[in-house]
């Protein structure tokens, strides 16, 4: 199914997670295309063309079931399926990220805290102690975990993603600088690049005045 | 300008800048589009066209010059115009993007951070004081703030967005889930969902197996 679902519904997906989820948490039964639309400035075509991607769940003249799409979506997102991950590089960010997010309701479980800065190592953070970066091989091999966040400057991106993957991990949820999937591309990446990101509001700024 | 430039060569500008940023800092004189496109994991086409887009700054037989092309792209992202910005909400991830972000090398200038609650109000973050969410009105009257960080959550960014774009604030780099662009359709807003980030890598770890 996945080879014919294109990048663009696939990032569109999540949003209709959350906005199915508000629905559902305001207690809203059934929406039809045409009322999600407006709420999420969509066109009712494209609504309708999305979910067709994955056999549709919508009835004639009814409109979709909020619980049960939010409940395929969240199957189709893979929500439901546990995976154990670990954080590496407990600065601010990783910090925040790892108080910040609710991990659990994605199906992701943080079972390792990592830094290689001593006065880092010890410290506990959402009931994990963070453990020194040195002790990564031997965790990983009891552990197995799948996927690696990392929050970690480029320059230690690049050998540290690499002891991973040899170590098993396959997917990264990447904010550091370095572009992981050049140099690997069977692993998983997903990138959230900050800095990118403010470049662009720059470049708005200057051009959509 | 702005209007023929696509949103996928926009979104592809801030890569050109960080790696013509490495190469400047290697002491690389110069490089090819074929060598540029290896490292970037474009095609050398790719990357003609991109950059004809803004007028091309390559020389036949000579390639790009690199402090050159890299002078140029942040010209084009704006990145040496001046901006000021607030930033709303210190918890965990405000504080973390106050202090992780390189604000000054894009042009920005963090003049004021803000958050409602007490035990927060106060603190020193980055030598700027927590102000008091109350005292927003005054602040942005007095200074014009032209972008607002939104680290705040969904409940609290509907209202606090309406009331930063009634004094005047054009821009937002929006953390929150709101979706402020809806009903907001004259201000810029560049968004980071990180949970619909983790959402993709998820879908991507069932799909991509």
């Amino acid at each position: 199914m996945a080879g014919v679902i294109s990048e663009s519904v696939i990032k569109r997906l999540p949003r209709y997670y959350r906005f199915l989820g508000d629905l559902k948490a305001q207690g809203v039964d059934r929406i039809s295309s045409k009322e999600l639309s407006t709420r999420m400035g969509l066109t009712a075509s494209q609504i309708r063309q999305d979910l067709n991607c994955f056999g549709g769940f919508g009835q004639q003249g009814y409109g979709y079931n909020v619980q049960l799409l939010h409940g395929e979506i969240s199957a189709i997102l893979g929500l439901d399926v546990p995976k154990t991950a670990i954080l590496i590089g407990m600065g601010n960010l990783g910090k925040a990220v790892t108080m910040h997010m609710n991990f659990d309701n994605k199906g992701f479980r943080i079972i390792g805290l990592f830094d290689a800065k001593p006065s880092l190592v010890g410290q506990v953070v959402r009931n994990l102690p963070v453990r020194n970066a040195e002790d990564l091989d031997e965790f990983c091999r009891e552990n197995r975990p799948e996927v690696a966040i990392l929050c970690i400057p480029k320059e230690s991106a690049k050998e540290i993603s690499k002891q991973l993957i040899n170590l098993g991990v396959k997917a990264f949820w990447n904010f550091s600088h370095y572009d992981l999937m050049l140099e690997n591309q069977d692993v998983i990446v997903e990138n959230v690049h900050l800095s990118e990101s403010l470049m662009r509001l720059s470049y708005r700024m200057k051009n959509e005045d």
